[in-house]
């Protein structure tokens, strides 16, 4: 049975405040409790697990960035040095690095234990296939990229852990959120595409056209296999989220979702495990065109609008600190009855 | 002399990211930076300090609560029980709760030390006179509490601390927060006014008129002694937070700004001592009405648009776990240039 919405508000509203004169945080605050089916939520311990992994599309003009890229920031994350190692040390958040498909293996030796990341080596590609010119992944690749990601979660359960988090690092992964974003969430092409990490205007004009011949040839697979039309248009590290998230979710923890890329993997996830969606509290609303209305589709609600774009979960660490408190809201507040408050009769 | 936004934004947008990836969190850092005058700001140790009085025109049927809460609270926010309370151990923030001018006095002994609040009974006056009838203070009695204020940032700086919060409890203080907006920011009466802790549709028309009646009285007084006028429509409290703030900001503390009635007091700071603003990072916009306004008389750029309206500290508390994610992303993150990471010269 468990509680309802209505009990939890009740609650809040009955603590030393007047009733929602804290907003958006008594909003965050219940939907944890609800998530959490408690009064009495907790924020921790908790976990970072970054899945990475290269695009063969990316080889095709969709991104800035060259693909050697996400090994190097492979390294800077096993170092400390990237925004989402710092944020996570900042929050007091556990992080594992999983590679589940860069290019080249960009680690000769495990990382130092000093920076606090620990770090796994599970290639299942050295990189996808181009997805302008075949389906990026097979079946089976996708679903050795899920089960990766699932065993990450199962791991998270045993070891006790209480949120989890998800992000990616893989340079040209918004090409294939912008194809999930289409072809399961229904979004037309212009919506579907953004800039990701800075595309200019030439780049996105090229990225467009790319996504949407991919998308089109995905959904002449769908009837057949609509896993395979999912996996011609993933990623390897997307389908290790979509499997992080759907195991997580079925094992009771709380997952904060961040942005777009990893919005396009919760869509795998609730497309093949649904219900996925109802643990997952939504970070923020990232700055790529996709994300409202995929963040709609699952029925979340973002809570943070900073205008974040940059994936690897900050957009979840940077909501953490705001999930402590509102936990602590419902946890710790006095009651205005315990007090003797109450508006005036007649004021 | 010092450094400048230019020079702050060129160390940021050379960190391992896309430019501005992070949003509105790199503004935030940029901020920081700025008002510290370093690339390696601190956000520890921190401060807040509640200043917490009544208010005459309470009785005036501004407000649907009783005056007694204001005395509750206070014993509620020695209790650790308050919203304040529980967000300022969540954050590691020290509490100073200094009792300017409740109508009684509430601590009948002092609080225990378990909650870590310390609790300050400085009062000027038992509650301000009605302002809807005559002069709320003297100035002889603002200059009181002014100088209380200017005392606590004084220990602030002695004792270390580096960031500083004000807040306050005062039921019926948005009216006169209002009339200070009116006279210090030139609102229109119909912007200036909102409904405070939750006041329905006559009281707020009462308020209204109480504070545009309130307003031109103060206005008769301005040439002969602007601050005559200013304590005509004030509260201990907020002359209290006056002085803390212009004080705080003289001795080079960093001030995070809370909602509409720490604005008000704000506007006080800033009128008497030109350029205290210019040390404050504005937490928060509050959901009343003249906020938004303030703040741009202040120069001031919110952060957190969150629908809070609680006071006591509460907006500028949630702040702080997110500008310690600033301050790290600016003192801890790597650098491209240190990667060797530059996008591709033709895409």
């Amino acid at each position: 049975m468990g509680i309802s919405s209505d009990h939890i508000w009740q609650h809040l509203d009955g603590l030393t405040k007047p009733p929602r004169s804290l907003g958006r945080l008594e909003e965050l605050a219940a939907r944890l409790c609800l998530v959490q089916q408690t009064l009495l939520p907790q924020t921790a311990p908790r976990r970072l697990v970054i899945f990475t992994a290269d695009h063969g599309v990316a080889s095709a003009g969709v991104t800035i960035w060259p693909s050697s890229v996400t090994s190097l920031m492979v390294r800077n994350m096993c170092a400390g040095g990237a925004a989402s190692t710092v944020m996570a040390r900042q929050t007091n958040t556990e992080v594992i690095l999983v590679n589940v498909g860069t290019a080249d293996e960009p680690m000769s030796q495990p990382p130092q234990r000093g920076a606090g990341v620990r770090y796994r080596s599970r290639r299942v590609r050295a990189g996808t296939r181009n997805l302008a010119e075949e389906p990026a992944l097979t079946v089976e690749e996708f679903w050795q990229g899920w089960n990766i990601g699932a065993a990450e979660a199962r791991a998270a359960v045993d070891q006790h852990v209480r949120i989890v988090l998800a992000g990616e690092m893989g340079i040209g992964n918004t090409t294939p959120t912008a194809c999930l974003a289409m072809l399961l969430a229904d979004l037309p092409v212009l919506a579907a595409v953004g800039r990701g990490a800075g595309a200019d205007d030439i780049t996105l004009e090229r990225k467009r056209n790319i996504v949407e011949k991919a998308v089109a040839r995905a959904r002449t697979l769908w009837n057949a296999d609509s896993l395979a039309a999912i996996a011609a248009v993933s990623g390897v590290e997307l389908a290790a989220m979509a499997g992080f998230y759907a195991e997580a979710a079925a094992a009771g923890l709380t997952v904060i979702l961040d942005g777009a890329v990893a919005s396009a993997a919760a869509l795998i996830a609730e497309y093949q495990s649904p219900g996925t969606a109802r643990s997952m509290i939504a970070a923020h609303l990232s700055t790529e065109p996709s994300h409202s209305a995929v963040l709609a589709h699952l029925d979340l609600t973002p809570f943070l609008d900073w205008g974040l774009r940059l994936g690897e979960g900050t957009g979840a660490l940077l909501l953490l600190p705001l999930l402590d408190a509102a936990a602590a809201i419902s946890c710790e507040m006095a009651s205005l009855q315990s007090l003797g408050i109450s508006p005036k009769v007649n004021p």
